[in-house]
Protein backbone atom coordinates (compact mmCIF):
# COMPACT_ATOMS: atom_id res chain seq x y z
CA UNK A 1 0.00 0.00 0.00
CA UNK A 2 1.56 3.31 -0.76
CA UNK A 3 0.75 7.48 -0.15
CA UNK A 4 -1.86 7.25 -2.81
CA UNK A 5 -4.29 5.09 -0.63
CA UNK A 6 -3.85 7.60 2.02
CA UNK A 7 -4.61 10.49 -0.33
CA UNK A 8 -7.55 9.04 -2.18
CA UNK A 9 -8.94 8.73 1.28
CA UNK A 10 -8.43 12.04 2.65
CA UNK A 11 -8.18 14.23 -0.42
CA UNK A 12 -5.47 16.25 -1.46
CA UNK A 13 -6.09 19.54 0.45
CA UNK A 14 -3.23 21.24 1.81
CA UNK A 15 -3.60 24.03 4.24
CA UNK A 16 -0.98 26.96 2.98
CA UNK A 17 0.67 29.75 4.17
CA UNK A 18 2.93 32.76 2.44
CA UNK A 19 6.45 32.95 4.00
CA UNK A 20 5.61 36.85 5.23
CA UNK A 21 2.43 36.12 7.12
CA UNK A 22 2.97 36.30 10.89
CA UNK A 23 3.06 33.19 13.48
CA UNK A 24 -0.18 35.24 14.80
CA UNK A 25 -1.55 34.39 11.27
CA UNK A 26 0.31 30.86 11.26
CA UNK A 27 -1.42 30.24 14.57
CA UNK A 28 -4.79 31.34 13.62
CA UNK A 29 -5.03 28.84 10.86
CA UNK A 30 -3.62 26.11 12.68
CA UNK A 31 -6.59 26.66 15.33
CA UNK A 32 -8.81 27.40 12.78
CA UNK A 33 -8.46 24.01 10.96
CA UNK A 34 -7.50 21.67 13.74
CA UNK A 35 -4.34 20.83 11.94
CA UNK A 36 -0.39 20.67 13.57
CA UNK A 37 1.39 22.03 10.66
CA UNK A 38 0.93 24.56 7.60
CA UNK A 39 3.17 24.44 4.43
CA UNK A 40 4.26 27.71 3.17
CA UNK A 41 4.07 27.34 -0.46
CA UNK A 42 5.87 29.95 -3.65
CA UNK A 43 3.70 31.12 -6.14
CA UNK A 44 4.18 28.42 -8.38
CA UNK A 45 2.98 25.72 -5.55
CA UNK A 46 6.78 24.12 -5.05
CA UNK A 47 7.07 23.92 -1.02
CA UNK A 48 9.40 25.89 0.13
CA UNK A 49 8.84 25.33 4.02
CA UNK A 50 6.67 23.70 6.81
CA UNK A 51 6.02 25.21 10.19
CA UNK A 52 4.24 23.28 13.23
CA UNK A 53 2.83 24.01 15.81
CA UNK A 54 6.25 23.24 17.72
CA UNK A 55 8.22 25.54 15.79
CA UNK A 56 5.48 28.06 17.13
CA UNK A 57 5.93 27.08 20.62
CA UNK A 58 9.60 26.89 19.93
CA UNK A 59 9.96 30.77 18.53
CA UNK A 60 7.49 31.66 21.72
CA UNK A 61 10.12 30.45 23.95
CA UNK A 62 12.86 32.29 22.48
CA UNK A 63 11.42 35.58 21.83
CA UNK A 64 8.44 35.82 24.11
CA UNK A 65 5.31 37.76 23.00
CA UNK A 66 7.35 39.58 20.23
CA UNK A 67 7.49 36.09 18.74
CA UNK A 68 3.67 36.86 17.18
CA UNK A 69 4.80 39.53 14.83
CA UNK A 70 7.86 37.28 13.37
CA UNK A 71 7.25 36.55 9.61
CA UNK A 72 6.37 32.59 9.09
CA UNK A 73 10.13 32.53 6.62
CA UNK A 74 11.83 33.24 10.18
CA UNK A 75 10.61 30.17 12.10
CA UNK A 76 9.67 27.60 9.32
CA UNK A 77 11.51 24.16 8.56
CA UNK A 78 13.31 24.78 5.48
CA UNK A 79 14.55 21.36 4.54
CA UNK A 80 11.92 20.22 4.05
CA UNK A 81 11.35 16.13 4.10
CA UNK A 82 8.63 15.50 1.41
CA UNK A 83 7.44 12.04 -0.29
CA UNK A 84 5.77 11.18 -3.90
CA UNK A 85 2.38 9.20 -4.00
CA UNK A 86 4.48 6.13 -4.94
CA UNK A 87 6.00 5.55 -1.87
CA UNK A 88 4.92 3.09 0.22
CA UNK A 89 3.18 3.58 3.80
CA UNK A 90 6.16 1.07 5.42
CA UNK A 91 9.14 3.17 4.37
CA UNK A 92 7.16 6.63 4.84
CA UNK A 93 6.49 5.14 8.69
CA UNK A 94 9.66 4.22 9.25
CA UNK A 95 11.28 7.86 7.57
CA UNK A 96 8.97 9.88 9.92
CA UNK A 97 9.38 7.99 13.45
CA UNK A 98 13.45 7.70 12.47
CA UNK A 99 13.33 11.50 12.23
CA UNK A 100 10.45 11.87 14.34
CA UNK A 101 8.55 14.30 11.70
CA UNK A 102 4.96 14.23 12.05
CA UNK A 103 3.78 15.90 8.80
CA UNK A 104 5.00 15.24 4.98
CA UNK A 105 3.92 16.89 2.17
CA UNK A 106 3.32 15.06 -1.00
CA UNK A 107 5.14 16.60 -4.01
CA UNK A 108 3.92 15.58 -7.55
CA UNK A 109 6.22 16.79 -10.00
CA UNK A 110 7.58 19.43 -7.92
CA UNK A 111 4.46 20.56 -6.46
CA UNK A 112 2.52 19.82 -3.72
CA UNK A 113 0.12 17.19 -4.12
CA UNK A 114 -1.60 17.01 -0.35
CA UNK A 115 0.53 16.37 2.92
CA UNK A 116 0.20 13.21 5.22
CA UNK A 117 0.60 13.06 9.18
CA UNK A 118 1.85 10.65 11.49
CA UNK A 119 -1.56 9.24 12.27
CA UNK A 120 -2.74 9.35 8.51
CA UNK A 121 0.34 6.53 8.00
CA UNK A 122 0.09 4.94 11.36
CA UNK A 123 -3.65 4.36 10.82
CA UNK A 124 -3.20 2.72 7.53
CA UNK A 125 -0.05 0.51 8.82
CA UNK A 126 -1.81 -0.52 11.58
CA UNK A 127 -5.08 -1.68 9.13
CA UNK A 128 -2.35 -3.63 6.78
CA UNK A 129 -0.56 -5.63 9.38
CA UNK A 130 -3.89 -6.42 10.99
CA UNK A 131 -5.46 -7.52 8.04
CA UNK A 132 -2.02 -9.88 6.96
CA UNK A 133 -2.12 -11.03 10.23
CA UNK A 134 -5.85 -12.43 9.87
CA UNK A 135 -5.00 -13.68 6.84
CA UNK A 136 -2.02 -15.56 8.08
CA UNK A 137 -4.26 -17.05 10.70
CA UNK A 138 -7.06 -17.95 8.79
CA UNK A 139 -4.42 -20.18 6.31
CA UNK A 140 -3.02 -22.10 9.32
CA UNK A 141 -6.55 -22.73 10.63
CA UNK A 142 -7.65 -23.90 7.29
CA UNK A 143 -4.65 -25.82 5.62
CA UNK B 1 1.70 -6.01 26.10
CA UNK B 2 0.88 -3.91 28.69
CA UNK B 3 1.94 -0.20 29.25
CA UNK B 4 4.19 -1.07 31.72
CA UNK B 5 6.77 -2.59 28.67
CA UNK B 6 6.72 0.94 27.21
CA UNK B 7 7.41 2.50 30.66
CA UNK B 8 9.85 0.11 31.68
CA UNK B 9 11.74 1.46 28.24
CA UNK B 10 11.51 4.76 28.69
CA UNK B 11 11.01 5.56 32.31
CA UNK B 12 8.74 7.08 34.68
CA UNK B 13 9.93 10.39 34.45
CA UNK B 14 7.46 13.47 33.32
CA UNK B 15 7.69 16.53 33.01
CA UNK B 16 4.83 18.53 35.74
CA UNK B 17 4.30 22.20 35.98
CA UNK B 18 1.67 24.36 38.49
CA UNK B 19 -1.80 25.35 37.50
CA UNK B 20 -0.42 28.98 38.29
CA UNK B 21 2.47 29.62 36.18
CA UNK B 22 2.17 31.15 32.54
CA UNK B 23 1.79 30.03 29.01
CA UNK B 24 5.14 31.57 28.29
CA UNK B 25 6.92 29.22 31.36
CA UNK B 26 5.29 26.25 29.67
CA UNK B 27 6.13 26.83 26.11
CA UNK B 28 9.67 27.53 27.62
CA UNK B 29 9.45 23.99 29.51
CA UNK B 30 8.55 21.65 26.72
CA UNK B 31 11.03 23.48 23.98
CA UNK B 32 13.89 23.20 26.45
CA UNK B 33 12.50 18.96 26.89
CA UNK B 34 11.40 18.73 23.31
CA UNK B 35 8.08 17.48 24.56
CA UNK B 36 4.59 18.18 23.19
CA UNK B 37 2.45 18.33 26.21
CA UNK B 38 2.90 18.71 30.21
CA UNK B 39 1.17 17.35 33.20
CA UNK B 40 -0.36 19.57 35.75
CA UNK B 41 0.02 17.97 39.40
CA UNK B 42 -1.19 18.98 42.53
CA UNK B 43 0.60 19.24 46.12
CA UNK B 44 0.32 15.13 45.96
CA UNK B 45 0.92 14.62 42.31
CA UNK B 46 -2.39 13.93 41.49
CA UNK B 47 -3.35 14.64 37.84
CA UNK B 48 -5.16 17.93 37.48
CA UNK B 49 -4.67 19.25 33.94
CA UNK B 50 -2.47 18.60 30.53
CA UNK B 51 -1.32 21.23 28.59
CA UNK B 52 -0.46 20.42 25.17
CA UNK B 53 1.57 22.44 22.15
CA UNK B 54 -1.85 22.31 20.62
CA UNK B 55 -3.50 24.41 23.49
CA UNK B 56 -0.96 26.86 23.81
CA UNK B 57 -1.11 28.10 19.87
CA UNK B 58 -5.03 27.83 20.86
CA UNK B 59 -4.97 30.47 22.91
CA UNK B 60 -2.53 32.51 20.86
CA UNK B 61 -5.23 32.50 17.97
CA UNK B 62 -7.52 33.62 20.60
CA UNK B 63 -5.71 36.20 22.62
CA UNK B 64 -2.85 36.91 20.80
CA UNK B 65 0.16 37.99 22.82
CA UNK B 66 -1.89 38.49 25.86
CA UNK B 67 -1.77 34.35 25.84
CA UNK B 68 1.80 34.50 27.30
CA UNK B 69 0.49 35.73 30.61
CA UNK B 70 -2.03 33.65 31.35
CA UNK B 71 -2.00 31.10 33.89
CA UNK B 72 -1.69 27.32 32.71
CA UNK B 73 -5.10 26.65 34.48
CA UNK B 74 -7.04 29.00 31.67
CA UNK B 75 -5.87 26.48 28.83
CA UNK B 76 -5.47 23.14 30.17
CA UNK B 77 -7.53 20.58 29.69
CA UNK B 78 -9.02 19.49 33.08
CA UNK B 79 -10.99 16.21 32.16
CA UNK B 80 -7.39 14.30 31.66
CA UNK B 81 -8.07 10.84 29.99
CA UNK B 82 -5.67 8.84 31.88
CA UNK B 83 -4.24 5.32 31.93
CA UNK B 84 -2.48 2.31 34.08
CA UNK B 85 0.41 0.61 33.68
CA UNK B 86 -1.84 -2.65 33.33
CA UNK B 87 -3.63 -1.31 30.25
CA UNK B 88 -2.84 -3.56 26.96
CA UNK B 89 -1.18 -1.27 24.28
CA UNK B 90 -3.83 -2.33 21.37
CA UNK B 91 -6.52 -0.83 23.70
CA UNK B 92 -4.61 2.47 24.73
CA UNK B 93 -3.77 3.14 21.02
CA UNK B 94 -7.35 2.60 19.55
CA UNK B 95 -8.64 4.96 22.38
CA UNK B 96 -6.07 7.65 21.24
CA UNK B 97 -6.77 7.40 17.56
CA UNK B 98 -10.20 7.09 18.20
CA UNK B 99 -9.87 10.12 20.00
CA UNK B 100 -7.07 12.18 19.26
CA UNK B 101 -5.10 12.39 22.06
CA UNK B 102 -1.37 12.24 21.89
CA UNK B 103 -0.49 12.14 25.28
CA UNK B 104 -1.75 10.09 28.54
CA UNK B 105 -0.79 10.39 31.78
CA UNK B 106 -0.03 6.55 33.41
CA UNK B 107 -1.80 6.80 36.94
CA UNK B 108 -0.71 4.78 39.73
CA UNK B 109 -2.78 4.50 42.75
CA UNK B 110 -4.19 7.90 41.90
CA UNK B 111 -0.55 9.44 41.58
CA UNK B 112 1.28 10.11 38.61
CA UNK B 113 3.28 7.41 37.49
CA UNK B 114 4.49 8.23 33.89
CA UNK B 115 3.27 9.41 30.57
CA UNK B 116 3.14 7.89 27.62
CA UNK B 117 2.81 9.88 23.53
CA UNK B 118 0.86 7.98 20.66
CA UNK B 119 4.91 8.06 19.13
CA UNK B 120 5.43 5.13 22.03
CA UNK B 121 2.22 3.50 21.45
CA UNK B 122 2.71 2.76 18.05
CA UNK B 123 6.35 2.15 18.00
CA UNK B 124 5.33 -0.53 20.33
CA UNK B 125 2.03 -2.04 18.40
CA UNK B 126 3.73 -2.11 15.09
CA UNK B 127 6.94 -3.63 16.67
CA UNK B 128 4.36 -6.16 18.17
CA UNK B 129 2.77 -6.87 14.88
CA UNK B 130 5.89 -7.46 13.11
CA UNK B 131 6.76 -9.69 15.37
CA UNK B 132 4.00 -12.10 15.36
CA UNK B 133 3.47 -11.72 11.97
CA UNK B 134 7.33 -13.27 11.52
CA UNK B 135 6.27 -15.80 13.96
CA UNK B 136 3.62 -17.40 11.84
CA UNK B 137 5.43 -16.64 8.48
CA UNK B 138 7.96 -19.43 10.42
CA UNK B 139 4.96 -21.61 11.17
CA UNK B 140 3.78 -21.76 7.83
CA UNK B 141 7.25 -22.42 6.32
CA UNK B 142 8.03 -24.69 8.83
CA UNK B 143 4.23 -26.46 8.99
Amino acid sequence: MTVRAILTLKGHDCVTIAPDATLAEAANLLSQHGIGAVVITGPDRRVIGILSERDIVHQISALGAAAMNQPVASAMTREVVTCTEDETIPQLMQRMTEHRFRHVPVVDRGRLAGIVSIGDVVKHRVAELEREHDALKEYIATA
